[in-house]
């Protein structure tokens, strides 16, 4: 059984969809809770899958390095290991290599790094880290690629765009060689915020053929309007029929924007970081529980909120376990999140299944702005 | 409706039994779980219910500290600030005063404190300890005592034990004058190592009346025989037909012994707090999940319980979890430690009603004593 993605229907550039992974389909637009060390933080897996998760990302840099994948997959692989049995996208660490590991030497072959852990000198080359993926038992793989801060000068760019072409070249060479079982490699198109270097990347990846393509190098620093740029150059130069996936994304709002431009998937530590510092999501926008107009509020954060935490606790007790570092708050706050990300996407399928994305859009826009519930 | 208990059976000293608050019925021998700020740490309440926990202990201490005793009342009560619906027991706060308040001074009249939060003075007397507690709307309240800890001086012991029987009095006279709606009083037997100042202390508690009464001033730095001694001194001569609530005990080991002494209730931190750093309780003993003896076992804990986290997950996820300090890991081992202390309890009701106690804790001790499966 091969990858398949299927569009459902289009709205303007809008589009949703759904794929079929050799763990349960994904519908798309996408949002992926990050399940960085084979956990989204603080929460069980049945919680994850409640709040209406498809699909989870894990991370090939943190887990190559702890436990390891060969030990995961001694243990039956990462869905096993962390009783996620849904889809798993897992990223290919060349993005973590960037933020966290110390001392890092990009060559040709490979990148040469200092895992943040212990200090032990790592290599990771496309070859490997498809390898690790493959491993971890990814339904979705990424190539590696090399991802620059912005802004960076152009040469900067240009010569990691082409780094990256090679090294996706290379990576589907490795994908090709392996047992697929329905799994998927994406290509990940570079070149920061300049135009042509990101057309450049998308046809040299298209030329190779990916089951999906994703955006990498964005939200490392740039405006919300270079990103949004750069998805309206890329986007319309992927193929339809493939999945969009802008990676490290983002804000409620920068989904909407992004759904508006072509992008079909998103992930980010958002949702669950923030409920770890008292700031919930809901259709009021952020509301940050720290706040002392919350300490005698009886009402929940949402009481039309299908999703149980978000309605039955109130924002007293949730500005009470915020104030009191109870590690209770983080968890329902994170679940929470995660639950307001996946009504947003499922909202977003619905409109645009409904040809009326734009005044969801609008609607959604004109919510937030009235901002959280006025004091009783 | 008053508060009632009763005996369903005996085994030797050894009873089981049920007793019934406003929040429903509760089981003899009970372990009661710690939900020191209106949370048992990173636990949701139907987490803490599924354990098998009818009845929880909540802070007196932290709560009029933080969010205030005022406060929880005004928002409908500690049941409803934290969605637990079953019985809950308040302690005093005399206990926290002694080891986390700064600057404490005993008076007659109360005990005066600075806050370990913000530095405040704060005044607590066993009238406003009461108060405090039918606030919160605790189903057992218990009685202000000041605990010592050991090793103490006789005279120190004493005098202690006096004030703390005058401030029963006092307590009780309060509790006596509010509206008890089937909510209940325990008086704490104190004493400390001295067997006549503890029969002293039981006698002019019974002299009083209270729907139960707690051995408090123990697990405070006395060996495992001495605690056992002074259970065996009080407990005689504590009615029959009440309820006998040892304070801050204690390990699986030390429930069993109380229990053979004719104890009925408890309350521990210890399945939370060493589930937070690592440890798990099951039917092997304590299993400490950091030995990298777990890091590759496919094994869960316990393939034989009941309780899905330490039946489900693997050693070597939860030993992952654990060295990566994630807080799952923290969440699993609590609520699996906590299962085991009710699987622990209802295992022991069982063996009383059948009158095989002894027997019973033959096999567990010699269980125990085997210790953790061996290596694969």
């Amino acid at each position: 059984m091969a990858f398949s993605f299927r569009l459902l229907a289009t709205d303007g550039v809008a589009r949703c969809g759904e794929f079929v992974t050799p763990h349960g389909p994904v519908r798309t637009p996408a949002f992926m809770p990050v399940g960085t060390q084979a956990t989204v933080k603080g929460l069980a897996p049945e919680t994850v899958r409640a709040t209406g998760a498809d699909i989870l990302l894990g991370n090939t840099y943190h887990l190559m390095l702890r436990p390891g994948a060969e030990r995961i997959a001694e243990l039956g692989g990462l869905h096993r290991f962390m009783r996620w049995p849904h889809a798993i996208l897992t990223d290919s660490g060349g993005f973590q290599v960037m933020s966290l590991a110390g001392l890092r030497r990009i060559e040709e072959r490979c990148v040469i790094f200092r895992s943040h852990l212990d200090g032990a000198t790592v290599e990771l080359s496309p070859e490997r880290a498809v390898e690790i993926q493959s491993l971890l038992g990814a339904d979705i793989a990424m190539q590696l690629d090399e991802c620059v801060r912005l802004p960076a000068p152009r040469i900067d760019l240009e010569r990691a765009m082409q780094l990256s072409l090679r090294w996706a070249e290379r990576s589907r060479r490795a994908f090709e060689s392996g047992a697929k079982n329905g799994r998927a490699l994406f290509g990940i198109v570079q070149g920061g915020d300049d135009p042509p270097l990101r057309l450049a990347s998308a046809r040299g990846l298209i030329d190779l053929g990916f089951e999906g393509y994703a955006l990498g190098g964005l939200a490392v620093g740039e405006s919300p309007e270079v990103m949004r740029a750069m998805i309206d150059v890329t986007a319309p130069a992927l193929p339809a029929d493939r999945p969009r996936y802008l990676m490290g994304v983002g804000t409620p709002e920068d989904i909407l924007e992004a759904v508006a431009r072509g992008i079909d998937m998103f992930d980010c530590v958002m949702p669950t970081r923030n409920g770890r510092h008292g700031v919930a999501f809901t259709r009021f926008g952020a509301v940050n529980l720290k706040n002392a107009r919350h300490a005698d509020d009886p009402r929940p954060l949402d009481e039309e909120n299908k999703f149980p935490a978000a309605r039955d606790y109130s924002r007293a007790y949730l500005h009470h376990l915020v104030k009191s570092n109870e590690s209770l708050g983080a968890v329902l706050l994170s679940a929470i999140n995660l639950a307001y990300y996946q009504q947003l996407t499922a909202a977003i399928r619905a409109a645009i299944a409904e040809r009326r994305f734009a005044e969801f859009r609008a609607e959604i826009a004109e919510q937030w702005a009235k901002g959280d519930l006025p004091l009783r």
